[in-house]
């Protein structure tokens, strides 16, 4: 697996939540091979140096960039990892590599695969419980990548099609208004009895989970680090847990 | 870890969609200190035998009967796994589990953890490229635990909302036109060139990946083992790939 002859690739890979017992072996092996690794700062700071392997950590709000630095190395015969936190398929870095392969027919051609994770919703919906457990949607709260409206929007069919929520990026320091107009959508839609679960920095030593009801929530309670789960008209506490039943209607 | 002094305990665990190398370190540690595996009968068939470890395989459809005698051996001192395949809070064993908590107080206060794993739709994804790479919902299409009229309404939502949408148990032998009428009613809101992709058995030998339009797919083209993605208005094609832009609106 070594020698300039072997052919590069580009793999992008989910590093879970944070727990390392959360990242699957084929990520694991992915990384062994790997000769170099790029991705944002945080996350590359999760794989171990070694000798053979060159660390590319970079800012996040380049994806395109890194994407597109990470096919160049692929494509003259490195074995290229791109790191996202969590699932590169979910608000992570694989779609902005195949938005990079537009109108690049060489490097459509190399041999790229996504290896996925354990995302955090994943993470956080098994720690309180099973708030995920009947039919349910995951919304980006962040409004870099889209209106407000839209986001608007989707809440309040969420909310009618009564499935339970998940949120990514609920609150960021240069827009705290957003989850504040969220709370109060989803208020309006599902009534302030309505459970909402606050899972921070799941799987890590800063873990920290907080359920109350859409009337006691407040904003202060999300950071860019929480993920927000939102449960349907059914899901409930039993104990210390918080699951949404398997059946409905 | 071994004598009856041990306190028991009951992990609920996700095996992921089939391919070993994408079951996560924490849930391979549950079941090599585990003394009782508890779970449908294919997904029992991937744990490995050993001294000291007794199988509980049973039959599908009897999930709360399964869950409680889980509960029953864990209150007893055993170390009880109980598997899932993917993950254990998406469609599947968790919600079992704490409905069969349900009014009792002595089970609630066993050691119980939800171990997350890859789900389906995840590995799907993956395999296709980033078709869930924007925001998007979950849906369980067997009426089994639910009138079709609320599979309808979601699916309405759904597409109203332009989510993304992944669909598990699109398909069984027993109800084939339930995945008509969604087919139906999705060409209806989304029309006849939104791209559907059929993912087949994803990370096992038999995997299957077949990416077509609305207007192209037909019923038999899922079955049980086959996870349906559809995607958004802007989900689209890049060489063999098939992703979902991270930007909207």
């Amino acid at each position: 697996m070594t020698g300039k002859e072997e052919p590069g690739w580009l793999a992008i890979a989910g590093l879970g939540p944070g727990d390392d017992q959360l990242v699957t072996p084929e990520v694991s092996a992915a990384l062994a091979e790997a000769t170099d690794v790029v991705g944002y700062i945080p996350y590359v700071a999760r794989v171990a140096p070694r000798p053979g392997l060159t660390l590319h950590p970079s800012d996040n709000r380049v994806e395109l960039d890194r994407a597109r630095a990470a096919l160049e190395m692929a494509a003259i015969g490195k074995r290229v990892v791109v790191v996202s936190s969590g699932d590169p398929g979910v608000f992570a870095m694989a779609s902005a590599v195949f938005e990079a392969l537009e109108g690049r027919e060489d490097w459509q051609a190399l041999n790229i695969r996504v290896l996925p994770g354990i995302t955090a919703m994943l993470a956080a919906a098994a720690a309180a419980g099973a708030p995920l457990g009947h039919d349910f949607c995951c919304i980006n709260l962040s409004d870099n990548l889209k209106p407000w409206e839209v986001i608007e929007t989707r809440l309040r069919h969420a909310a009618r099609a009564d499935f339970a929520m998940a949120f990514y990026n609920p609150r960021s320091a240069s827009r705290p208004e957003g989850f504040l107009k969220a709370l109060t959508t989803l208020r309006e839609e599902c009534g302030s009895d309505r459970l909402i679960t606050f899972a921070r920095a799941v799987s890590t030593p800063e873990q920290r989970l907080l359920t109350v009801t859409l009337g006691e929530a407040t904003p202060e309670m999300a950071d860019m680090r929480t993920v927000v789960i939102v449960g349907n008209s059914a899901t409930r506490r039993v104990g210390r847990f918080v699951y949404s039943p398997r059946s409905a209607g």
